[in-house]
């Protein structure tokens, strides 16, 4: 318990778990305050992001190599799973979908590019091993063929249009699964000589494993209480910010699930470790694409109003296509420096513009 | 006569040649049994690939290296081109184009992947020169490109659309069959020390070219003979199993076209001479989209019922499209390990299911 | 004045400069002979470009390193913006965009495939530096996100389609000209020494200041005044030679826009020196993409008859693209041989052909 405050107090943003308790007051206080409540809810899930985040190496340093690796492989987007469950039980499937193709977007350009950024404004020109990013980088680049087969079929086939997507859906989730837990065997055990084994952790005074695995489940309760905050007030405050839903699942809901993870990318890109900012913001990515979307596809299945499918629109498969690519050319040359990141954020803010200008109610 | 007996007793793939005056008694006896002669017919065109193979070859290393590559380049993919031939005859246009997409997504990704899959399950890491790789990537994206173009315009213009993309496909067929000439002028001619000689011939006893040329005519006979039965019965053996006729062209003409090809590429990566395996998947795919494809286009202006253009659906023109990138990208690095197999095998598992999926009678 | 005649003298490109007068002439004697006026306005416009890169290269190199990378950088593409802002002017806006979509198309293809033919033709292997070339096609890639972006939105929306398209577009044009100046300033100051800086200028007599800028400015007017004639008879003269509007903006247009351009590139391939022509080839384009085209978005609000957005045609956006890749996959090995530039031409053949064959007056 000890560490888990001498944390709080070492890490400013911990600080903002002040949020928690205002946010769940607030609602009880004053559900139609929206725009109130979905800012209190961000300010809320990022502090709470990052302590899961803490808690999950915690956890994963004292279980050994494969299965700690495992973990963080598997827990790594817990947050991000959260708040789409909570959008998929309140049947917002067009939130689930948006934040999916987002986060990818998000990890793949908007992390990494800021990275490499960050990194190049510090030092002329950074060097880093290829390994983990190719092996990133093409499991994300399969997942993004998977996403494009469904939404291909839907031109096609309006007869039997939906039950021919979601047989495809069912399918492709669960080979997606398969390639997911055949890469976290290649890179944790078969060739995990070729990943550097750098890991998130920072040398720490370690935590408990009882602390680390009760805060585990503690915090995940939390996040799961904000994030039904969040997802009811989030369509209704992007309405009187003038955003579309598109741009908030793409954009806000994003960026949001990823702050914690930004937070350790970026300190590694100050401390030249591009290394460790590579792997995190396209581990994440492709743990999005191969994990979390076919598990709620899965998911809806046993617990959403109806089944979701993979069906994404067509300029969600365009984003989610050249981000992959993108980030595959990119860091095919384990080299780089300020512009290169600000080319990825470039592409980043042309998709976050045309997101942001189609009007809400349009199909995207 | 004595060689090719002892070739036929040494291998036991061509045991399976009995299979071949089976089907051509079947087909008599029960001309209506379309799902019977349908596996028939696999079982005796297999065997003849592969004893096709071996002819040319031996023709090929007694004509000298320069016609000997050109030989192994030009009757590489005989067998796909009769078949091809004779479903043309037949007037099965959708078969036909679907056989030409299959076989180059088939090659690229399935024998591709087969390959790494098997080397890397043997070996740790594979390493492989990249030239002959390189080349024909570069030449099947050109390829894929020329593919493009008229289903572009199809979109465009109804008015006159049929004969633009007749026009079109023509002016086409011209450019690949030039550009793939002047391939094999670069590969075979002023730029062949780039290209490791390793021939697929292993140091066997040589065939008498008598014999060769021979054999090289007679099973040509043969294979035509059971590709019309194989290119009848397919479609109604595919309904009997409930696929679609897109799958059929796509996944098992190509399968059964490319197995002799196959056997080769696969024994090369388990004796870890992947640079073999690599030119014989990536050479084979972009000779179909370089010479098998337009050769057929001018060819059905000669004897099909009716010109035949080069427009594919949409989701062909996709699969290749990201077959070709994909092969291209993944040989780039000239190394190989299981996992990159697998993906590979992913991506081509995805575009089954997906055809699969697809219910017979739709567009695709 | 007298460097000026001997520059005239030694380069027989510059003898055309005899068709400035006879084109202005020709056009009051004979407003009508559309096709004659073509012709010869072409005749013009070939050698007046020449002169006008040699002025642009004498003035910068007068006002050092960082000002000099600069004015060739904004002016390198003279000609072709003042040829657009004539259409532009007579609200030509198809031939507009077909001219900036072709202008980058042929520069990456055309311009690039040439220089490494010709250079293949004389040396066997040639080898470049690829930094210069990875930069631009860095830019040019993300310019064709960009490019991608209103087209993907134009699909979505009709309702208040053209006010959207527009929005993006303003936002985007200053996007990408925000990207381009800090490409700039990327390569000409915080990392210049990643990119070889041997610029077009040969050791020649250098002219004096006042010279190449009252050159400069009396060569912009002429090629404005024959760029007028120009845009007035391209349509008229295609349609004489049944050419698509497509197809003399996207090929014509663009060729005679960067032929000047194009004879230095050609000449620095068959030098060896093919990081040259690399970096005129593909800084070109993507100079054209990140900021010809954006200035003639913004310059359409000051001076055109209505505003014109970025919105090209589904197939425009396609060879852009796959323009764009192609360049960046080919150079990114840093390595070239006769075929490498066979292969970029055969693909622009491929463009050509499909634009030559659609008819006049369809969509595209």
């Amino acid at each position: 318990m000890g560490s888990l405050l001498s944390e709080i107090r070492r890490n400013p943003l911990l600080w903002m778990l002040a949020f928690v308790p205002i946010v769940l007051i607030a609602e009880k206080a004053a559900p139609d305050a929206h725009t109130a409540l979905f800012v209190l809810a961000v300010l809320a899930i990022v502090p709470l992001a990052a302590l899961l985040s803490h808690a999950t190496e915690a956890v994963a340093e004292k279980t050994g190599d494969a299965v700690g690796g495992l973990l963080n492989a598997t827990l790594g987007n817990l947050t991000e799973l959260i708040i789409a469950v909570t959008a998929l039980h309140a049947g917002q499937y067009m939130l689930v979908k948006a934040s999916i193709a987002g986060a990818i977007v998000t990890n793949s350009l908007f992390m990494l590019g800021a990275s490499f950024l960050l990194g190049g404004l510090k030092y002329h020109v950074q060097e880093y091993n290829r390994a983990g990013g190719r092996l990133q980088s093409g499991l994300l680049l399969m997942a993004t063929v998977a996403l494009l087969a469904p939404s291909a079929v839907a031109d096609l086939d309006l007869a039997h249009g939906e039950v021919v997507t979601q047989k495809l859906s069912i399918g492709l989730a669960v080979l997606l699964i398969i390639a997911y837990a055949l890469g976290l065997l290649f890179s944790l055990k078969t060739h995990k000589e070729l990943f550097a084994s750098e890991q998130h952790g920072e040398a720490e005074a370690p935590w408990p494993i009882g602390l680390a695995i009760g805060t585990l489940l503690g915090v995940t309760v939390l996040v799961a209480l904000v994030s039904e905050i969040f997802v009811e007030s989030v369509q209704k405050a992007a309405e009187t910010f003038g955003m579309s839903p598109a741009f908030v699942g793409f954009i806000i809901v994003a960026l949001v699930g990823a702050a914690a993870e930004m937070a350790v990318a970026f300190s590694a890109a100050r401390k030249n470790r591009l290394d460790m900012s590579v792997s995190i913001a396209l581990g994440s990515a492709s743990q999005i694409a191969l994990f979390v979307a076919p598990v709620l596809v899965l998911l809806s299945y046993v617990t959403g109003p109806k089944p979701m499918d993979l069906q994404f629109w067509p300029g969600a498969v365009t984003m989610v296509m050249v981000s992959a690519l993108t980030a595959s050319f990119i860091t095919n040359s384990g080299r780089s420096a300020w512009f290169i990141g600000a080319l990825l954020l470039f592409i980043y803010a042309i998709f976050a513009l045309t997101l942001y200008v189609v009007p809400p109610g349009s199909a995207a």
